[in-house]
């Protein structure tokens, strides 16, 4: 088995599908958290200059929905054909973009702008976005893709509580098809393992 | 084999990548462009109301990447394996960041914002990514994974008539490897034939 680590700083947001793949398939990595302090030396380093950065025995790589995708693979949660794998990209991609459009609202450094951005978010895109993700979940019994557990469910569950951070709220809250798939995911015995030990973060 | 239709506006941009991807694996299909006359009655019979919509027997799919990957798979333009497959999608999401980045300075509606966007966008953005990406292309010897084609080299030069019409410039002028990657693709005599005899569009 490769020796894997996975670098990013000492939060969960888009290294945590990272981990709950690793966890999910047993497989050991040091899960190493790099400190603003660290980071200015640390950035050089890395591909494009950011991280999650996954380390697969000695090389290193990036993009998160990527790496996430090659774990899927070593883990057995891809689809069983290549129509199964484009479902779930596609709800993973769409993920990404919900992501997206919440991140350029919440990271907008001027206050005036963002109060503005704000009202379209919060009234117009996260419903749109909640509405057909919970759509998904009840046509698929409960999972994003194809009636069955994968990958795209660790992603989203992994990243929840980064989504819900930017936006203060509680996306799956009143999307009981959605909060479903984050329900089972977090009863995988893996996963419970890992939310028990990993170390407490907000973010 | 399946029946394929494209459903796009009347441009290249995120639908050509579908179309060049159709068009290397001499898959014939139909290329629907719709105008702006007809599109808000078609938008609610969209996935998430966007285009490029790839249909499939009937069935309607959407995201211009997962797509692509699906059709690379059906051309023979994937990795040999799971890794090669990782860096072939590491460089796409790559390149998407790249045209969000572009993007969103692009699409900015208020003037003085857009002008202060595009300092760093101009200075530090496009030229950091065009230096990554041009160093990526001459170490994989004029295409941007493996070393060999794959269906990132046909999505980049499907979208760079796009970016270039975002920022204004040719933005592989002055980066010889990454022009490369585009020459390469636009050699192939599939995507000869079909640069030939698409609709012409300045987008």
């Amino acid at each position: 088995m490769p020796d894997y680590k996975v670098y990013y700083f000492n939060v969960k947001a888009l290294g945590e599908p990272l981990r709950f793949l690793l966890s999910y398939g047993n497989i050991p990595f040091d899960d190493i958290r790099i400190t603003r302090e660290e980071w200015p030396a640390l950035k050089p380093t890395m591909p494009m200059g950011q991280m999650p950065v996954l380390d697969v025995d000695g090389k290193k790589v990036h993009q998160s929905i990527a790496m996430s995708r090659y774990l899927a693979k070593q883990v057995g949660l891809v689809g069983a054909d290549a129509w199964e794998d484009l479902q779930i990209d596609t709800v993973v991609d769409t993920i990404n973009d919900f992501r997206l459009k919440i991140g350029v609202v919440s990271y907008e450094p001027d206050d005036e702008v963002k109060e503005k951005k704000l009202v379209t978010l919060n009234n117009e895109v996260i419903p749109f976005y909640l509405e057909k993700l919970d759509d998904i979940a009840r046509e698929n019994n409960g999972y994003l893709a194809n009636g069955k557990l994968s990958w795209a469910d660790l992603y989203f569950t992994a990243i929840l509580d980064y989504l819900n951070y930017l936006t203060k709220t509680d996306l799956v809250a009143n999307h009981p098809n959605l909060r479903q798939v984050t329900l089972n995911v977090l009863d995988i015995d893996q996963i419970k393992a890992w939310v028990e030990k990993r170390p407490k973060t907000e973010i």
